[in-house]
């Protein structure tokens, strides 16, 4: 998973398209060139869409803005969120390639404990292309990677495994913590390289951050909505949250596998705790209800596909948490709205006329 | 928890017992001495009981062969294993200390990547004496370790976390495979040292290995009975297993937790794979039933203690796996005994009364 740059390996790369939110010129992208170039690039450009995004030259990318979305969407794009790294789903809607890697434009290359830089990307497929273990924990963790395999006391009929939907990267440098913990602990760094990649069990839900992560469109895309959040919306930074419980719930029900460590990122910059805390505020309050809620669901045994799963789980969401807050009532709406976009963008009648569009850059 | 052993620390030496099971003379003890010598040492010796064992001297220790066993426990010492590492569970018993670590004899002192000699005993009291996160899923690994915390997405309600019952420590170089795994991979090494403890979450087996164990006895000693294995049983190797199903459900319904990861010990010798299957080929049957039986178990409510919830769980081994074979009768009513052993040698007025003493070594 570590090249030297001079042999860089680009897995996939007719089959991976990469998402990146941004509100800012992509210069980060210049610590990338030797693993992204390869690779297809979608941007979504949050915020102003008058304002000029520049992309360093020689990547393929496609940009869209609001206009954008406004237009692909038209009154669908209610449910893309507005000046919040939400709007990132808006690319994973209108990708066409089965798999998606998406990561911050503050996020660079790490390095691992022999000085070497981190192909995350390459880390990412290999997770996605191996199986992964939900019903068995295997206390050496992936029993997929290279010299190890499951231990004593493992069932025979388990190890085959299921197939991997989601692989969540870490972060070197600065945690994913919120708000409360960034001010509590303002200079706690994450320096642990913990070499490990484990599947996280059937029944356990996990934080899902959307910094470094990688995922099958065609096994879990339609569950990987980010939710209302940012502009006009009471809460923020709970999108990719929101989107991990639904899409673990939902992997759990369709026997899919989820797996989290490996690959690590840089992360360079903290963002500011106090502006956190007046996104987070409601999340933080709202969480206590949200995790029992997801830890009880139950989706029917006929929900077979993800958008079906989707939608049973948006009305579950309008019935057990519009308690907790109204906003949860437009949610779940937007919920059903975001299937009915996918659908529309994904149907194969769609995938057969002229794609959707962004800006060609570069 | 690494230590140059010139500044060698004793965490809890008064407070732990070192529990070894074993069929030939301690030498390996020499490599530990620097971090074994300051605590005392239960050997429980199996097999023939006339073979002298010989211990390294300085240690304080006390040994008890089969005819000690019979001795203290009378009748009931129809529960402890005879020619299998599962009579290492009498140690448990006799013991009076809160602690107990719990090591083969075919392991010995492993080396972090810097290549300092790692002290297997203080990690895993560092484990045992900060807290459990069973309830949520920190991506980053043990929330209670220097320099980590909980994630963004944990609710706050859930921070303090549980207390730690069980410290389960890996093995580089031999991992713990079956007999079928040891014979495809016979070259398979463990070499990868993953820096990492986590806690295994509430609802999700392990497979306890028994190798390099560490658990607090006064809060889950009672359910780490080893079965009914090795002479004129069935079944062999699925001693620390059977412990470990059986607490990781009772520490589930206590809210109590279970760590595995660090620290690694260096396991240094397989066992004879031909033999092993031999000892598994029943268990590798069984398990397929077994652990879909460990997943589905609910303990009543009103089981509050450790030994409630072992008798309730005797009740259900007897009910749903004696179809399997009328061995699980047998272990069921083992499960019992162990149990009443466990009051008459851990009662208050046991306690008060004269110790239960093997031959005292040095």
């Amino acid at each position: 998973m570590t090249q030297p740059s001079s042999h860089v390996t680009a897995p996939l790369k007719d089959e991976l398209d990469i998402v990146i939110p941004t509100i800012r010129n992509l210069d980060f992208l210049e610590q990338w060139r030797p693993f992204f170039q390869p690779y297809h690039l979608i941007i979504v450009q949050d915020g102003d869409p008058s304002k000029n995004i520049l992309v360093p030259d020689g990547f393929d990318c496609e940009l869209y803005n609001r206009n954008d979305v406004n237009r692909v969407l038209g009154p669908k794009s209610s449910c893309i969120s507005f000046k919040d790294s939400a709007c990132r789903c808006f690319g994973f809607l209108v990708s066409k390639k089965k798999y998606i890697f998406t990561i911050d434009d503050d996020c660079f290359v790490a390095k691992d404990p022999s000085g070497k830089e981190i192909n995350a990307l390459a880390q990412h497929v290999q997770n996605l292309l191996t199986p992964s273990a939900p019903f068995f924990f295997n206390t050496l963790y992936d029993p997929f990677r290279e010299g190890v395999d499951f231990v004593r006391g493992c069932p025979f009929s388990l190890r085959g495994g299921v197939p991997t939907a989601i692989s969540h990267g870490l972060w070197l440098n600065i945690p994913d913590y919120d708000a409360p913990t960034q001010l509590v602990k303002p200079l706690e760094r994450n320096t642990r390289y913990v070499d490990a990649v484990l599947t996280i069990p059937k029944g356990t839900l996990f934080p899902m951050c959307g910094m470094n992560l990688a995922f099958d469109r065609e096994l879990i895309g339609p569950a990987m909505y980010f939710g209302l959040m940012g502009n006009g919306q009471p809460i923020g930074r709970y999108d990719d949250m929101w989107a991990g419980w639904c899409a673990k719930v939902i992997c759990d029900h369709l026997r899919l596998g989820v797996k989290t460590g490996l690959p690590y990122i840089w992360h360079s910059k903290a963002s500011n705790p106090f502006l956190n805390l007046k996104k987070e505020y409601k999340g933080i309050y709202w969480q206590e209800d949200i995790i029992p809620f997801f830890q009880s669901v139950v989706l029917p045994k006929d929900c077979t596909t993800v958008q079906q799963c989707y939608l049973e789980l948006s009305k579950l969401v309008k019935e057990k948490l519009s308690p907790v807050d109204p906003y949860f009532n437009k949610l779940g709406d937007a919920m059903v709205t975001w299937i009915e976009a996918w659908d529309l963008l994904n149907s194969p009648a769609q995938e057969a006329a002229a794609p959707v569009d962004g800006v060609k850059k570069n």
